[in-house]
């Protein structure tokens, strides 16, 4: 049981340590947005395309040789996915990652390049990839890395906000962050104690916004409808999780498709840089208004990973 | 007359000390090509979207009280145009750009935002541009800020290399960088005096590879092609770079269009980058095989200016 213990900020020092010693920075990019200075943390490109990598890079290598020797087994739509495959191959660990059907061609392709065994599961159909994770442990002895329900993703994801901090000379007032199942929102919250931490999420999958609004743990609807965003197409939040956002958060955002390929233009022409539906939620939200802008504020490019006729479609239009 | 002075490595360093207090380091990313990891130097990350922005700041800080009053006059498809009118605006310094009339439209209306007086000059008539910036200095006793004929552009150009060597921690063994007029090919030379470097240019605009081949400075006929690389379209270039390139490049190499867009595809599906035609050219040099990898190899990706269609035709593409 991998909630065993909490998260902690002492954790999240630990995490960002040891992301340093491997990766390096990522960029803190300053873009103009209505007059105002924001602070993009290119997550973008991390080797595997996204920060799922800081997370998978703690919780792997606190693992002990017997664990490593049974491997591990992931779930994720594809960024998770890279990031475990990215520290398993690094430190010789066996990994098999639980995939959508529907995830994007790139991660698959990208997941498998890596050196993970991809186990796919039916999403569209509503196959519970819980259950399938859980089956797959049980039949290898190996250990689960969820993808945020877990202390070491958290602590680990958490690293990004402690390199903001570094980069601006001081913690954020603000940070805004894609939000799937909240492992990297809660650990910026962990990571910056000073900061107001915003969670944004896709239109229809705004869990978290209804679970912090409600002050308890809400569950997306089965019939929910499509969303761009694969990445953050994740049905609830976990206590693990929900215990600090709802200690941090003063409230969670959600924003539309057309908002997000706005955010996604945006990047392209003023940054250039590539990011995926889920990775531009934040900067979505910041350009849609949605949110009243701090003396500083970071907003997180959480990936990147997007398929280039997705891509190309959006950039050439401009809905 | 610029080139009273020749540039010197003394002033790479300078240039360096200068663009660190101003620009954070652009990263070096890895990037896995044949089975050999390469390092990719994201310039398309400065804020102008260029590495342009480090001559313009080095030569702009050097000029008087007075010349600056009189302000400053470039000449530039578009990045150095952005590179001027940034460190111009930064500086208080007024700033005319000679622009092409076919420059893309990106390049014109950043360097438009950013405060600059655009002068156009209809280069497929084959009009003159050093002509109508010589004129236009003369009328206002403004600064002539070329493109790369000049010591300090020079100078602070080769402040990628400085970048690329600490990162690195150690001079590459080999260095290719996209070559226009060979600003930024020179300043890495001096930046890095134990590395080989090759400039690549685009096919039909190879004045350098021919110039080094011969010994002689080579001029581009008037009837040369088209090329999608606007960034590297420079007809001819000058003694005080030719001079450097002679010392320290062993050859120089050209790549076709089709080349430049499997480069722009790698480096967005791999680096989740957006690099322009001019800014993949060396990196297409590397991934079409044109030239042996060192033991530890850096390529500049020099821009990301690039309109949106044209990326977008390029992406879904696969010619």
């Amino acid at each position: 049981m991998t909630e065993s213990r909490q998260p902690t900020a002492e954790g999240v020092a630990l995490a960002a340590a040891k992301v340093a010693q491997i990766l390096p920075k990522t960029p803190l990019l300053p873009l103009e947005v209505a007059g105002r200075t924001i602070w993009c943390k290119a997550e973008s490109l991390q080797p595997v395309g996204a920060f799922k990598i800081r997370g998978a890079w703690h919780r792997l290598t606190a693992l002990n040789e017997d664990e490593r020797r049974r491997g591990v087994v992931g779930v994720s739509s594809g960024n998770h996915a890279q990031g475990v495959a990215w520290a398993a191959a690094r430190l010789g660990i066996p990994a098999t990652i639980v995939m959508p059907t529907d995830a994007p061609a790139v991660k698959l392709a990208n997941t498998r390049a890596l050196g993970a065994e991809v186990v796919l599961y039916d999403r569209p159909g509503g196959e519970d990839r819980d259950e399938v994770s859980a089956r797959l442990c049980e039949q290898r002895g190996a250990t689960l890395v969820h993808a945020y329900g877990d202390p070491w993703i958290i602590e680990g994801q958490g690293s990004a906000g402690i390199e903001i901090a570094e980069q601006l000379g001081r913690q954020p007032d603000l940070i805004l962050a894609p939000c799937g199942g909240g492992g990297l929102t809660a650990g910026l919250a962990l990571a910056c104690p000073d900061a107001a931490i915003v969670p944004v999420e896709p239109e229809g999958w705004d869990d978290v916004c209804r679970s912090l609004a409600s002050g308890t743990i809400q569950r997306i609807a089965a019939d929910a409808p499509p969303t761009p965003c694969d990445a953050l197409q994740t049905p609830v939040t976990w206590p693990i999780n929900f215990a600090i956002l709802q200690r941090r958060c003063p409230f969670g955002l959600w924003i539309t498709p057309a908002e997000i390929r706005a955010a996604q233009r945006l990047a392209f022409s003023k940054l250039h840089l590539v990011i995926e539906p889920g990775g531009a939620a934040a900067l979505a939200a910041v350009l849609a208004g949605k949110v009243e802008l701090a003396e500083t504020t970071a907003v997180v490019l959480s990936g990147g990973n997007t398929d280039a006729a997705a891509f190309a479609q959006v950039i050439a239009s401009d809905d």
